[in-house]
């Protein structure tokens, strides 16, 4: 899966200099054209070698209004190339105000003048620190657009180990109880194909923790980041896809985006490559 | 402190009506126009009345990219009436992008055609599930901005239950672990009036948590959500303001804005009347 960070100082060469209206329009409009060029050529050369995006929503909204209306774009565009659009937003909140953000997200606002389309996207990673009232609004609205939510329950940062590992006096750690609630609050999600509409994120960086995450969660995709720039690698995946290959989501941006600044060629053919290699390598062991 | 969490379709009488380009614009940019014009609206009755503005993120951005530019134009006129503005996005990330979010709150982003404006908030809400490295990078930010944050400690959702009142073998609770986390970040950030730089948000619904909060963040400014229509009294928030008045930032949103669906009077009068009400009960207490 591609994760699409971008990077106002690193869009791919000739980004900025095509930028045909720079200078007559705002640098709001510009940048956020400009983003939408770049993550639409990525899109374009990695397409084949993945089956989702991973838009990071902070990436985005640092821009201002025409970010948000960027990342739109971006939805759009890998939807049109038939990949499946990942909103990692990491959003948790309560009551009406889960379901607002669950508007932006899976479905639209209705408001007096019309409604207001939302991403449209069919993943998003929520934050379940504030317990299941937290992330069981995200669940309904996402069910019901016929998506699907990944809760954070092991993450890929060292910090991971200040909250996440504590042990519990009931036996067992934090993470380990959030991945029961996803279990749980996924249940009556599972489809035909035996995943759940209610998945995790468990990072790649601490791969003995994907056994276990496994076997709580054995209906769960799991979204496995921190592959290349933070370290993970692939081979360690395995019990990830022990439910089959949709069982888990490898992501890597930077690896990708940033392949051809390593190598000094074509930036899609490298993204391209390196894409493929990834795909290659967590396909073997499936 | 008053909440701004727009419900479109609860905006005060007149807004949608005295919209002067209605049907000649897109949906989007009719709904941002109406919804800075009931903030702005909002704000101006209670501003002598209040301290801060706690515009919820997710409410603006369901409305997509003319959403995020009423947000800033709405923070704009806070700063403009003499309040702090404090968003409640309640972000949580590592790395990068834990600092595009910061530049999105606090900062600007840089990009070939120039800057691009944040939010320049004095305040933002943040998720520490994550750990430690998921909460620095926003304290650097905002420290190097003059501004602050409010991690999540105890919310006031039933769901707190759930993570966060879970007890640790190491004795204590999982919010109390989160307790001394915002105080060690906090430490130096730690100023003349003897409030940090870093504080945290404990919910009003289990006020018997103030106290055992206040003696594990000393110096820590509270945010209180959850008086109003979640239920919380003011008149048992007292251990909030043991280091003075400033030690405790009570906000409500709907009960406020709302106030005059009970009683039909003027929505600007009702508002200003319910916010001088709770601001004469927290202050009793101080």
């Amino acid at each position: 899966m591609l994760g699409l960070d971008p990077d106002v100082a690193a869009l791919w060469p000739g980004v900025v200099e095509r930028s045909p209206l720079a200078g007559q329009i705002t640098p709001s409009l510009s940048v956020g054209m400009a983003v939408v060029d770049h993550c639409g050529a990525l899109i374009d050369a990695v397409a084949p070698a993945c089956v989702a995006v991973k838009p990071q929503l902070a990436c985005f909204e640092r821009l201002g209004g025409e970010g948000w209306n960027a990342l739109r774009a971006v939805a759009k565009h890998a939807h049109a190339c038939g990949l499946l659009v990942i909103a990692d937003g990491k959003r948790g909140d309560i009551s009406v105000t889960a379901q607002a953000y669950a508007q932006a997200l899976f479905a639209s606002a209705e408001t007096p003048f019309g409604p207001i389309e939302g991403l449209g996207v069919d993943l998003a990673t929520v934050n379940p620190l504030m317990g299941r009232d937290s992330v069981e609004p995200f669940v309904t609205a996402a069910r019901a657009a016929g998506a699907g939510v990944l809760a954070l329950v092991r993450t890929s940062n060292p910090g991971a180990a200040d909250i996440e590992d504590l042990l519990l006096a009931e036996g067992g750690t934090v993470w380990e109880r959030l991945a029961v609630l996803v279990d749980e609050l996924g249940r009556e999600g599972v489809g035909e194909s035996g995943l759940s509409d209610v998945g995790a994120v468990v990072g790649a960086t601490a791969p003995e923790h994907l056994a276990r995450a496994r076997e709580l969660m054995p209906n769960a995709v799991l979204l496995i980041p921190g592959v290349g720039a933070q370290g993970g690698q692939v081979e360690d995946l395995a019990p990830a896809f022990a439910p089959g290959r949709a069982g888990g989501l490898v992501s890597a941006s930077r690896s990708i985006a940033n392949a051809w600044m390593a190598s000094g060629g074509d930036p899609a053919a490298c993204a391209r490559a390196e894409a493929e290699r990834l795909r290659a390598a967590a396909w073997a062991l499936s």
